[in-house]
């Protein structure tokens, strides 16, 4: 009974602040950091690694679009060649920091609209993991459960962990229900913590309609990005150690 | 009787080509590679690492204060711990590129306003130097001879190989003249040549005024931006060839 | 028999330059010039309205999403609000500038990839089109002829200017002929100066099936960004008024 | 007895947030407004012109070095042709879309490191009032009192506004103290008050050693990025009522 907590990490920019990192790390055992493209200034990463590396979290890249003012979020028609280049530039660019504190990468996870695209486009999801092992064979691929993200990344041979996320309905294509649907989005602490408990019981994602989606699951995704976010995080790990599961790093999770 | 080539390559910008890559590939033993500050974006990065790797020169990086437009020929004044960072931003994203193309960098040189400003000042020269250091002590510095970057990389321990420009017209101080003064820079195959070979005999920097300043040498540094660059650069090899001088890639030259 | 030529012209950016802008400037009468999106940084969008007003033509301005890697050539699925703030800016932009060098614009066109979708889906071509009538609702809204864009302009009660282009070959559904087929693009001067010709005669664009589809033509699109494209389009020229179309500038040919 | 007061708004930029400008334009009869280069993507400038419309206060520019990742903060050597081009581009940008809201611009303010500079270099402040009276020359130059802004815009022939800070201590030549001697931030909301009107009192700037350098002062500027800021400026501006000083836009203060 392992299971890790990941979260999105080091989001702010220059000046501007986001997220309570310092609250998420205390909670999770894992970092997503970003690099560069979406968020995180050079100076932002190298205090997210640092403070990341203190917290004894497990470090990973958090890779996008090149789209510093739609944070990410907004589709880019790239080139495989050139989707490829800019993958690989930032996980080097989060990595050559990781060197200079001392740690090391052990995951890469897709951010926004790079992360939705490559769950459904089965040939996009081929370009983001064979830029990984381009990069080091030995990294994690972390992908939603049951996505083509996560087909691709076996395909390549990577090492691939799933993950579900805390506070997201799913339909019963194993897809998020759209955010501007109600339910999407569950903001109540006893709702996201009796959705996880029942993921985690069921062996699998259960959808909105209440059908059972069987997966591994290595991975539960927590947001810090709204206020409560992180209360409700702390809920969460605090119930699931309740339970007997043991929180772990992404590598420990894949055993 | 060892010296190397080196060239700032890979400066091409999206749409934008710039330089001759190929013609100096023939030419020179070391590619110092723009690292997307000031020219560079991801796919030119990858292309011109691969080329480079192909011609078997070293590799190294080239890195930049944050100015596409002004392509990283404007000071700015960064904190020290925003330089480190964006410094360490850029070597890791090349040696990213780099591994995944199963190449790996031996050097780093600053380009720009930023390697102007660290002949200079012995405080930003610091700044510099640990970085690399931070990055990977087996490093090399590749630094203007004489200057404050050299001085820093010693400071700091690293293996520092010192450079002269092989169109470039020297004060007394062993300062470049300025651009804007008549003669600073030598645009005929002659003049070019004939600089190198006289320093190269005096073993040092000869000023324009004649005096000579007694310097180690490793690295002649050729230019391919301008047209007749490339031929200039291949008469001056075959010059240098014709004198018994091997021409080795910058870890050979530092022995 | 009145007719207007037009070029993309200012895309230059930084250190990079790109275009004959000045042997452009010989032969057309119209400029639209890049805003700072995808190519033209400030200093460039000066001195190109600068040698545009000093050679008579009329100024229009350029938009493009925001990429300067991708030249703006690549979708990318900005919110209506978005790609309206981003139109604005641009526009704006180059129209302070015009306005300090004493002119002023008469037109827009939308670049590549946001012109390209623009021309197909209705939804976004009305957000253009509307942008531009927010902006200033006397500016021309030159649209490639038959396209959506041009509906939109005309649903916005804009006055629009149908365009050809000199050196494409067209489908019977007046969209391009995708550059990776054979024959999308005319190199040869003689099928260049062929193909206006031909439709210029037959009143509407000729399909490479041979097909007319009728439609009103203000102005031709030539281009300068390759070798010889320069001298193609004086060929044009030449042609044109030998045969005794008057050259004209975009709001002339409107009428 | 007329003052004006003036803020900083639209500093936020894509996801990011910064600042209360809803709190702000309640208090605030001027809006200096950020054009994308420091912060305030085109989204960001649009919703803000809006509000500061609708809140009845005039509109400003607030044009900085392209820099994002600092903020604006950190010097840059730009030359002035650069300099005049980036600074008309976002005059351009904003008047834009200020102009597709129905508003109009009536002054300029330059942000950061760009003002903290043209306010001690002669030059570098001839070249801002140059920019802004070749864009328009009705515009009103907002600089900080007894500053080389303030003596190049009389040079220019603009119409100048002087500005004191409510919330910062000054040095006997009229600078302010820097921020990491003690002192130099007022953060208690009696202390700014009381700065405030002792420098309105003695009919110029009160240095912290007591000295008064006697200037005109149109305006007051006030902060909003701090937690408190708003509550602070509230408390001033309830004051300065109290005390008779009608407060009014830009232009109104200065007759």
């Amino acid at each position: 009974m392992k299971i890790n907590l990941n979260a999105d990490l080091g989001e702010s920019f220059g000046a501007w602040k986001m997220g309570d990192d310092a609250g998420l790390l205390q909670l999770v055992r894992t970092a997503n950091i970003a690099c560069g493209f979406h968020a995180g200034d050079p100076l932002v990463m190298r205090q997210t690694v640092r403070t990341a590396l203190a917290a004894g979290v497990s470090l990973g890249a958090h890779p996008s679009y090149p789209d510093l003012a739609g944070f990410g979020r907004r589709a880019m028609a790239m080139a495989p060649a050139e989707l490829e280049a800019a993958v690989l530039y930032q996980l080097g660019a989060l990595a050559g920091i990781a060197q200079a504190e001392g740690g090391r990468l052990t995951h890469v996870k897709p951010h926004g609209a790079l992360n939705n695209q490559a769950c459904e486009d089965a040939a996009l999801a081929d370009v983001v993991a064979r830029t990984v092992k381009a990069f080091d064979r030995e990294l994690i691929l972390l992908a939603p459960a049951l996505s083509e993200l996560v087909a691709a990344g076996d395909r390549a041979g990577l090492r691939v962990a799933a993950e579900v996320f805390a506070d997201r309905a799913y339909t019963d294509a194993a897809t998020l229900v759209p955010r501007h649907q109600p339910g999407a989005v569950l903001h109540d602490d006893d709702a996201v913590v009796a959705h996880v408990l029942r993921m985690l019981d069921a062996g699998g994602i259960v959808a909105a309609s209440g059908k059972v989606l069987k997966t591994t699951m290595h991975s539960i995704c927590v947001h810090g990005d709204t206020p409560g976010a992180v209360a409700n995080a702390r809920r969460l790990r605090d119930t699931l150690g309740g339970r007997g599961w043991e929180l772990v790093t992404l590598p420990q999770a894949l055993g």
